[in-house]
């Protein structure tokens, strides 16, 4: 096995069906990363995860840096071990992270120095010392560190972020070392595609193992995204992974998918359902703590065989809600992992019979 | 099967072990219960409870008759299904929870009138309403309503809860109508032995299935505890199970064992849990958040062979209640239920081999 490499197994439009080798094994795409986080993916335990189907998890570079810190990582033997995953890990960089805290942070060319939302410490993140961060994590899929520049914003600060991000994805490049960390690099240019297409075609000689289109998510409208997303992913190579950071609505994904794109995350499912909100199979979504739902005795969403849905009826569920307790976001959060992990193996399956626009078609009316 | 048959199976000392044939399933006792308050128990799945070895877990009558109510619990088909635990399950009366709250509640001969903690509403208690909540919850031990006097209380007060209890106890025994529900009275009667042994002298021509002892771990000193289960449980049939209702400890537990007690249910092992305090198997506590624990690379309690300690280090849990996850209360809940249920399989086990005594004598030392 090739670490890193992505077979392309089939296409129906745009729409692509691929495999991906990594250290920790092979993920099937497109394929959706549910969001650990701080090393866990919040109200989901391993097993939950392994039972879901879920292939790769993402965790982040800047909230394990400062907590607990890579000492305390690399003693336990690295990520998976400390966290008890031994399913892929991809770490982002962290830029998303400190770029949201504006006035915290002092960017200059050689890196950023950001202050930690928890302390007030003063930390310092360049490419180089990212990418060993994430190399002593043992992660597979790295992110490299970018600038990412909240929308809308001036042209000349995206102009900057691309020109910054592309010095920085050099040196970052330079500085991989493991074999078996595969090291993406992102592409920026807000909704510029004049920008978009610089910042590609300066990142695409590095010869990555994958892109990942980033900047988007971060305040543009949906229809702003979703054209920058088919623009961008139509600039990426076609036998690499294309990543696109951030996205997760049931009408996102099924978007991005026709767009070409094969690898996504979002917070959204984990922390839609530690607030009582389900996503449904058909593509909408309830809130449990809805009154009509208190002595509902069908299951949460009745497309779904997840054991959430066999298991319980809805009244239960709201019951939790109500008298807050644990089980209720661990249980929501179960399920809205499971949709968005069977949408993705839905998906596979109708662009293996070449029927993806058929399958698009149906999730139009009623997404989220 | 004898629905509520209690079966002694081997004694050492005073300390017993037997086996109570419940309408769904058999418990072998000693037994310790988790506490699932609100048809759920904090932080732990039933899948969990059953990898645990839990046999029978405690339900509150007080919460559920207020959230959800009975209608919804009844239209799931009971509580068993409700909840989705398919082994015993035993009510406690809401006698404890009501006369909690003193300024709430008004108390006379036919019954109890209080407020709901959770929206004011008005709501009645009697022997004969509680019996039949639980005999429509389906569960497989229903606690009688008691009258409970906090400690320290006046002798007249602690007597006319004596009084009352006893004649409730007769309503409670009159309206009882299911074969499957096992009803068990509570002895009363506070710190004075002469009240407890009237208590008990009235309850036991009622001929129950079983026989609770209430009124402790109210307010009392550990000594006083002790002395009061130690002579109240030698007043109870020996040919019926015993509960001490409310307790929990390591050390409570070894006590109340020798004192020829057979169940128990306590929220101590969630509640601490849920606060990053651990129970290890040798009766001492710590709490995971000391700082002492943040690089510590070893198990949480080395002495146990459950699924948290043989899959996670001190660090990440320490990381997880830093970092305020979710899944540090649930692997802490877990360790700590593990751990009571582990003590009370090993009591079983030193009985049958009448190595009480040895086995007890573990535990004086270190116990909280």
């Amino acid at each position: 096995m090739g670490v890193g490499r992505f077979t392309l197994r089939a296409t129906s439009g745009v729409a692509r069906r691929g495999t991906l080798e990594l250290a920790h094994g092979v993920v099937e795409t497109p394929s959706f990363m549910p969001v650990g986080t701080a090393a866990t993916v919040k109200g989901l335990t391993p097993r939950d995860l392994r039972e879901i189907g879920s292939q790769i998890i993402l965790a982040n570079t800047y909230h394990l840096w400062l907590r607990p810190g890579g000492d305390t990582i690399a003693a336990a033997g690295g990520l998976h071990r400390f966290m008890a995953w031994d399913r892929p890990i991809l770490t982002d960089s962290g830029g998303f992270q400190v770029f949201s805290l504006e006035s915290q942070r002092t960017l200059d060319d050689d890196g950023v120095t950001f202050r930690s939302h928890i302390d007030g410490s003063t930390h310092r993140f360049t490419p180089e010392n990212v990418v060993a961060f994430e190399e002593r994590l043992g992660v597979d899929i790295a992110m490299m560190l970018d600038v990412c520049t909240k929308l809308p914003a001036p042209e000349g600060a995206i102009e900057e972020a691309v020109r910054r991000t592309t010095a920085w994805a050099q040196r970052a490049a330079e500085s991989w070392t493991r074999g078996d960390t595969a090291l993406f690099a992102i592409v920026q240019g807000g909704l510029d595609e004049r920008l978009r297409e610089r910042s590609a075609s300066e990142l695409l000689p590095l010869d990555m193992p994958g892109y990942a289109i980033g900047g988007l998510s971060v305040g543009e409208t949906r229809e702003e995204m979703a054209r920058l997303t088919r623009f961008t992913a139509a600039l990426l190579p076609v036998h690499k992974p294309r990543y696109l950071m951030g996205v997760g609505t049931v009408r996102d994904l099924i978007v991005a998918v026709d767009s070409g794109v094969d690898l996504f995350d979002c917070v959204y499912p984990t922390r839609s359902g530690r607030h009582g909100r389900a996503l449904l199979h058909d593509g909408s979504e309830i809130n449990i703590r809805n009154a009509g739902f208190t002595r509902d005795t069908g299951p949460l969403d009745p497309a779904c065989s997840c054991t959430v849905c066999t298991t319980y009826e809805r009244a239960y569920l709201s019951h939790l809600f109500r008298a807050t307790e644990l089980l209720g976001m661990q249980l929501l959060s179960y399920h809205n992992v499971f949709v968005l992990n069977d949408l993705m193996a839905a998906a596979r399956d109708a662009i293996e019979r070449d029927a993806w626009d058929a399958f698009r078609q149906e999730f139009q009316p009623r997404s989220p």
